[in-house]
């Protein structure tokens, strides 16, 4: 849990002074895979093509990534056969939704991706189009900060049997299938009661989901290096529920109860859903791989959190 | 403004110094209509079974309600026909719920409400059943508290056709329709634009609805003598959204905009379900019918709340 | 209660086609008294010497108002003897906290007041120096729209001694006094006891104060023309202390438990201060003369809520 | 941090089917240091004698401990000159209050500590008087689990000057000075800053201290397992402040701005005061040595939690 977790300042030192060995002029990443966002509309197709003449311009390989739907289908994509996707580096364009769908598929490989940001200002995906110059070719070389973040795990069982097998990098949550009605359930943290609750249901979060939908249940910041999971109730009945904060080495557990009228819906970062029953049980631990983010050198945690929260701010 | 929201204490003085005409011994409602909640189990069929022996001693007229839907199939009902509820005084045998249900049904014929008690300690059933013999002859000869309740009524408007027109005693609510989605929308008082929001729904109360599911969602106790609506947003994706109060003559809209994709539902009470789409707009204003509840002379409203909201507990 | 709380739109219509009685050709203010904040630096200045120049070329009486304490001591002052202010609009020229002085100096002469704003975005001086000139003159004829605001009022009593008496627009606080202690004390509305507690203090605002200390204490916004006062608990010892608002016509009252070691503090606006002990009890209740303010035509209370509260901002 | 922040159950095994050697039945403390609350009164005299009746039927030493104050005078002091507590277990009789006491002045012993409660229920001192003859002998023959909680300590800088050093077990904050005005700072992670804020100030809390006063300003439960720092603005003047959960590894200073008229108060736990003024910087971060809690085998912190935190009122 020591290396993992923490932001790391990776930039390999531009030895200007040193003529006969300027390790930065050398690309570290060889072979790109580029993901777009599943409905590629004209802008990103223009920050399609200002990317790949970029990458042509430095005699950098790159592929469309096959693992994911890329819609940009006027484009030439460079195919290989493979297992594994064939490149050292992914760079996704979109909002931070398309980010957390291609960290999930691409959990395993254990590759880095980087985000040129299509939506709106994005947690995740912090390069801006108009940025990409600057920054493409400085980090291509070498100059960026990797930033691990975990992801939760979500397992549905059903008496022995295992019917879902999920993985998030925001977050799991239940909730209630009907909107006007409550789920009634326990939650279990290592086997020990936590509480029985009635409300519209619970985000469990990983510090990089503690930005997006437990935020707006009313639940803390986490930071990113912080190897903690938050559980957030949603509309809890009871008026004293507090959101708590817990170890990302416990294994929390979610039953719902019979009282559950309409039963439940499970959600892996709002992308993936399906019921939860009475009789269920939902199992949530930290997943085995982590994945890893580059940013600019100049990347700021909490500058971002002051843009995206308006802390700027100062209100009279 | 004046009248109708006050709680007045009505009681009928005993005046025991004047023998020749003590008015407290005739009583004051002569027709009682019953309701119970819809599956009535034993516990009720007791407390009906009790209810109806101390009416029967007191050789008071009684009804089953019909009203509404009464379970009680096996005893005997007093039917008569009629146009409205042939009763100057409700009794309700259930829990919130029930009442919520027979106060929408019976709002326009200003009949008072008693609501005893068969769930959890309820705001407005209030009365237990170990103490209906203590209170009901009382109640029933004058003595008594009266507490009038504002509803909400909305209005879904498609064009200019009316699809939909409902009241509520609670609140009416709007929100996502699927458990993963949010819903974008805008909403408006007396015309003029309040904000427009992407959140799971908002919650429009009345004072009554204040101690329900808007305090859930975050919102303010609202005292019930105040002719006030709280619009509560439910997991806004702004954090700086805030519960807003504002006067029940007021008149409320809500019209979904195109990025609610999946569309919303509203509903009243919790109890009346209906889709909301894109292009349809929810007019919410206050009904121009208040219901009568009446509570024993030594009814409290701020008791209620410390004990229901746990505010005697003193933690350490 | 009818009149007073409601933003009523009085501009005189400019009747362009009828050239023989043009309305708003006449000022309908012609004696403008001058407020402005304290330490007057040179922006202030600036704008006051705009703001006269603008008085001037329309012929209009203005003058520094005696009854508050005007730094702008370089220049030419008006002085008239009188026991009210002689003037019959009054304009203040600072932040909201130089209105909020003027408004209780001046609450009982009943004389509206324009804000120009030179702090921060205000929500009491709404008029930015660079407007000055649009809306000045517009205003002066009768384009404007009136904005009642009510105030709260506080007695401090000692058993039947009256210590201190003073007037609010935003808010009358109790809090401790050491900032490491609790105070503990119990509240009552109309002499019903509300609640006992423990917490930093409590917050009682208007409408108009709910925008200020009251919402960082996490209170609901309320609707400036609703005639309800917010009762706000400042970090509560027990977690399901919610806030409450309630009638205006109503009676609140504060009484510190002899636990409240240290003792505590009462404050108007946080600009009047005054210690309450043990034994005393503080009685607010809605002041008797309200507010005048007067905003342009497109003067929109929701628009400033948008901008001050980051409503506009679409996080994504 | 693998090992200090577990909640490990050190029970030694009652070997019952080895008679020869049951090891349980010889104390594993044998020497008891006890501290009670400042102001002794009847009832901790009471529970007092009970204590020591039990320690000396057991043959164990026992002495008030002098490094604190202890009020019980009328009672016989085993006396000895010592640099450090000469005991293997210290046991608080009084509140969670006194334990705090306790804990940061014998936090470099290493020595554990056991919490008889003599306040309300107490998250720290989780014993009943009642249930002491119960559980003492258990735990002093070695059936408890023991639960490290980390510390914070806090330096106050003036330029190159150390003026203070303290530590806190539960919470370490910055208030405003005068109760009516706002403290304005800059706070930073490690150096980075994390926001400007003008609030009442903010609560650094431990895992401990977040069950405390934190909690009352609105921020998280963090499980007392996981080694994070808890950030809690109180009264934050910006809508969109959120609480932050950070690494306990990380330094969290907080600078005061010229603004903040008045200046400012720091302090520990509530216990220790200490004036902070602008220019001064206030440096955050864990202290070297964790206390250690023991407890009864059957402790449950989140049960705990559900009682303190009426988790278990089922509101209707």
């Amino acid at each position: 849990m020591t290396e993992h977790s923490k932001v790391r300042a990776k930039s390999v030192q531009t030895k200007s002074d040193e003529p006969t060995s300027d390790v930065s002029d050398v690309p570290v990443f060889r072979r790109i895979g580029i993901i777009t966002k599943p409905y590629a509309d004209q802008p990103i197709k223009r920050v399609f093509q200002k990317l790949i003449k970029l990458l042509d311009q430095m005699g950098i390989d790159w592929a469309l990534e096959q693992s994911c739907d890329n819609p940009v289908h006027q484009l030439p994509v460079t195919r290989f056969d493979r297992d594994q996707p064939d490149c050292d580096l992914i760079i996704v364009l979109g909002g931070d939704g398309t980010l957390l769908n291609a960290a999930r598929t691409l959990s395993q490989w254990n590759i880095p991706l980087m985000g040129v940001n299509l939506g709106r200002l994005g947690f995740l995906v912090d390069i801006l189009p108009s940025d990409l110059k600057l920054y493409l070719e400085a980090m291509l070389r070498g100059h960026y900060v990797e930033d691990r973040r975990f992801l939760l795990e979500g397992t549905l069982m059903r008496g022995e049997t295992r019917l879902l097998h999920a993985i998030a990098l925001n977050d799991i949550t239940f909730k209630m299938r009907d909107p006007a009605r409550m789920v009634e359930f326990d939650m279990f943290i290592n086997g020990v009661l936590l509480n029985h609750q009635r409300s519209d249901g619970v985000v469990i979060c990983t510090p990089t989901g503690s930005t997006a939908y437990a935020l707006s249940a009313g639940g803390p910041l986490i930071a990113p290096d912080l190897p903690a999971i938050g559980i957030v109730s949603i509309c809890p009945h009871t008026l004293s529920y507090r959101p708590i904060v817990v170890s990302a080495q416990h294994v929390i557990e979610i039953t719902p109860k019979p009282q559950s009228r309409g039963g439940g819906v499970m959600s892996f970062d709002g992308q993936i859903n399906h019921p939860l029953d009475v009789g269920d049980t939902l199992v949530i631990r930290r997943h085995d791989h982590d994945i890893r983010l580059i940013h600019p050198c100049n990347h700021d945690y909490y500058a971002l959190l002051r843009t995206k929260l308006c802390w700027a701010e100062q209100t009279g």
